[in-house]
């Protein structure tokens, strides 16, 4: 069976080794928290402003400002800055907490269409980080999508009324 | 609804600040990557060998060598070192990863049993790194156990074979 980082890397397309060169280099130091902010909130404007209704849906239920703030603070920590995230919120623990959203192949798709359109606006971002920040994100969140499917498989265990076949999900 | 992290400091008995209180120091530079594989070794040693057959079974289906790499690992990246683990395996996604096991409370227990010997026997670990890390495992422990109700929540999705609670589990 495939695991969780080579399904990211098939589905993504970016290698292990490409998604976590970010880890060969301190981009918060490179480019400071504000960056950071005016990134995720930047993001976050275009999210909760989707013309896709099917995606704006998804976040229908956070609040908008947590929403930047808890990704601004796991950017922070997860590329050189201080533990921000895990101060106030304890371990990323990231497939368990995309656990009530449905992270699809499409929805992936979009998170990324969304995030390459933030990227490219805050101008304070070079074209190095900008790659190396991209490769994170299309790993990441195709890690999230095959997490996703384990929640599916779960759901298709047979339930106890009978039927000898799983029921559809 | 109590978040993840706030069932985690409850069960635990310890508290954000207390957990987290890894981040204050560098354990990796202080103790260095010997003493963690040390760590991990003897700590897996009495996992595999422990005489509560529940406990061990939980572990039946992993390779004891690669149960002890995966766990110093993150240690060393979440304890201020090189990120070996996401350079192998990708995001620790510490609550999908832990999907396969049954995560108790009775588990969290044993597991932290096993743990505070292995501390106590790995005579390198001073007792101020000691009591840092030992509040850091229980808070993760009980963390994976919200985790796993999580899990269990979703088990009880009412199926489609008519009847209109959600089935036992």
């Amino acid at each position: 069976m495939q695991s969780l980082q080579e399904k990211a890397s098939e589905w993504s397309g970016v290698s292990q080794n490409d998604a976590f060169e970010i880890d060969n280099t301190n981009l918060f130091q490179k480019l400071g928290l504000q960056t950071f902010i005016n990134l995720s909130t930047n993001f976050y404007t275009r999210v909760y402003d989707d013309e896709e209704e099917w995606f704006r849906l998804i976040f229908a239920n956070s609040k908008k400002e947590e929403a930047i703030q808890n990704q601004y603070e796991f950017f922070v920590q997860r590329m050189g800055g201080p533990p921000l995230y895990s101060q106030r919120k304890g371990h990323p623990a990231l497939i368990g907490r995309h656990r009530p959203f449905p992270v699809t192949h499409q929805a992936a798709e979009r998170w990324l269409h969304h995030m390459q359109q933030a990227l490219d606006s805050v101008t304070e971002i070079d074209a190095d980080s900008k790659t190396k920040m991209m490769n994170f994100f299309r790993h990441t969140a195709f890690f999230l999508v095959a997490g996703d499917e384990l929640k599916n498989r779960n759901q298709g265990v047979p339930c106890k009324h009978g039927a000898s076949k799983p029921a559809a999900v």
